[in-house]
């Protein structure tokens, strides 16, 4: 299928995010909470992270959009990512689901099927905790049953909407050794979500910019700990044109 | 108002950080604790960072100054804090703390309030948490009624003490955007108050130090990501002629 | 005495290490989870790290070998160590025990020695950890007594093994600045044990690896925050021709 994105249209989700500077509330696990405070704020959002649920709803409610990454879940936060979700539900706010590890621990993966019925704007993850939290194959037919977008971050990323998905081939494999860059991929995704209405849109922004970025860390960095610091040095630099000029979409 | 503090005395407190590397117990929010014990020990001191109630008080019982920072607050750092704070202050030890986004939630606010009437020997914060913190815009008045120094973060950043004040001009805008940066900042500050009984001067040294290696960061950085590496080993290169000579103060 | 370990058996312990990429799952504090994670996906492994006692059984049940690291022990963590430790020892698996700081806090110790009686494949610490560990100074007799491999972390890094030990002279000062580097060299020692019977091989194996890989860190850096982001590059250049001729066994 041909993508139906026009690449400019990722320029200008990109353009909205630096101008607007939304902020961010993450529930996520504590591995990856410095750096994906760091990818936000390289990518002009503005992040908080406390996961108490005495505090989570004061947060979440002056936040743009939510994420909620199930990776060392504790009964902490699963008590706040209810609050959280409900809260931001009520104020017509989206939140991005990162289903870490669902397809490992069968009583995080029935949580996690009760807030895909909270519909959340986009869930990303890899092949297999989309497949274990879909119940197949990841296919534009899953992201309709469930009323969401699933972001499938794979060799070549896509992007499943209702009616349409859309492949994006950027990045580069060094990736796969920084830990936390998947987690905080899905933060980037819940700051587009709160610039731009269209989902797909945001999830497929998120992909390209952060895969650009990625290939131009890749181009000075000499292994996985320079590739993560000159990672963030390369998404703090990526522009619309950029975006519009070498995302790789089909 | 001049600035009366002399610059031979901020290059004599480093001097001291340096010769008699304090232990510095941290409670702190687990987004910025990885970069704080890098900031500490890059600087010569040695940090400590339990949060739990049963053994927090063995460490701050060994450490010569703790810091009490507000972030991903819970039920069990609420109760270490406490411990702590009244451990430390029956070794006649000082705290530093950092009201982290207290004006945000309201019960993390009155909480701040009852650490501020223990006296914390620094209140570092940005200009919206020390506000709601003293009940108005910091002053030297509000340093004075509430028997603190009070260290404000701002494009300049200033020590209001009791009875004076001093401007501090060091810095890069870069620092913004590395998490937990004034969280770390705080914990320095926690090292400075260890070894220097003027708490006005800890934090002017605190303030002068971490922004002259902001300054030398940011000539080899391309991006926040290797400013944040560069941080690292900058703070690790200053020197007490460094803290006489390069400290913009007013 | 002279070293009863032959270099080209690191080099095929590194190997394997890099063939077979075993998981390991990690219950450690929450300051290092994201240097340790780097690193051990540097080193060519897997990390996990829920410290939840209602998950942790799952994700043990499909990791290769455990870390146990007490830094920032809570009630959740000694819950989850107990489940874990009971879960890969019923496999057949061994676990890495680390003892950050119980020289510091008696409870702890405790829970150590606890954690001794269940005959962990290393127990890697400082002098003084390990000497509160077994209550003298270390020795292959101590090693012996207790069932295990004793791995010192000091200048010249030493494995003591129940009938021989072997010292490891590699590495750089910078790792003493980095937060987690000892913590994350426990990890990579039971990413070791996970493809290496002889737990004093494995040992031995992860102290050259990593102090080679500082080595070759510190040859590009100019302090401790580019030698951290160097180290994790180095590591993951380490080949096993870099261990059988770069280790400086005695």
């Amino acid at each position: 299928m041909k993508s139906t994105v026009n690449p400019d249209a990722l320029g200008e989700c990109w353009s909205r995010l630096r101008d607007q500077r939304p902020r961010v509330h993450c529930i996520t696990n504590t591995v990856v909470q410095g750096f994906t405070a760091n990818v936000l704020l390289a990518a002009g959002a503005v992040p908080s992270m406390t996961t108490d649920p005495e505090e989570i709803r004061s947060f979440v409610e002056r936040s743009d959009a939510l994420l909620v990454n199930l990776g060392t879940l504790d009964a902490d936060r699963r008590t706040a990512i209810a609050v959280a979700v409900e809260s931001v539900a009520s104020r017509g706010r989206r939140f991005v689901l990162d289903p870490v590890f669902i397809d490992v621990a069968a009583p995080r993966l029935a949580f996690a099927k009760t807030l895909l019925a909270g519909r959340p704007g986009i869930v990303r993850g890899n092949a297999a905790e989309l497949a274990a939290l879909v119940g197949a194959q990841p296919t534009p037919a899953s992201a309709a049953a469930n009323s969401t977008v699933l972001a499938l971050s794979a060799p070549v990323d896509c992007v499943l909407a209702p009616d349409h998905e859309i492949f994006i081939a950027n990045g580069h494999p060094y990736a796969a050794l920084v830990t936390g860059a998947g987690c905080a991929l899905s933060a980037l995704m819940a700051a587009l979500l709160a610039v731009e209405p269209d989902a797909a849109l945001a999830a497929a922004t998120g992909f390209a910019a952060f895969g650009i970025a990625q290939e131009r860390a890749a181009e000075v960095s000499r292994g996985p700990g320079t590739f993560a610091t000159h990672l963030l040095d390369a998404l703090h630099a990526v522009s619309p044109a950029d975006l519009t000029g070498k995302a790789k979409l089909s």
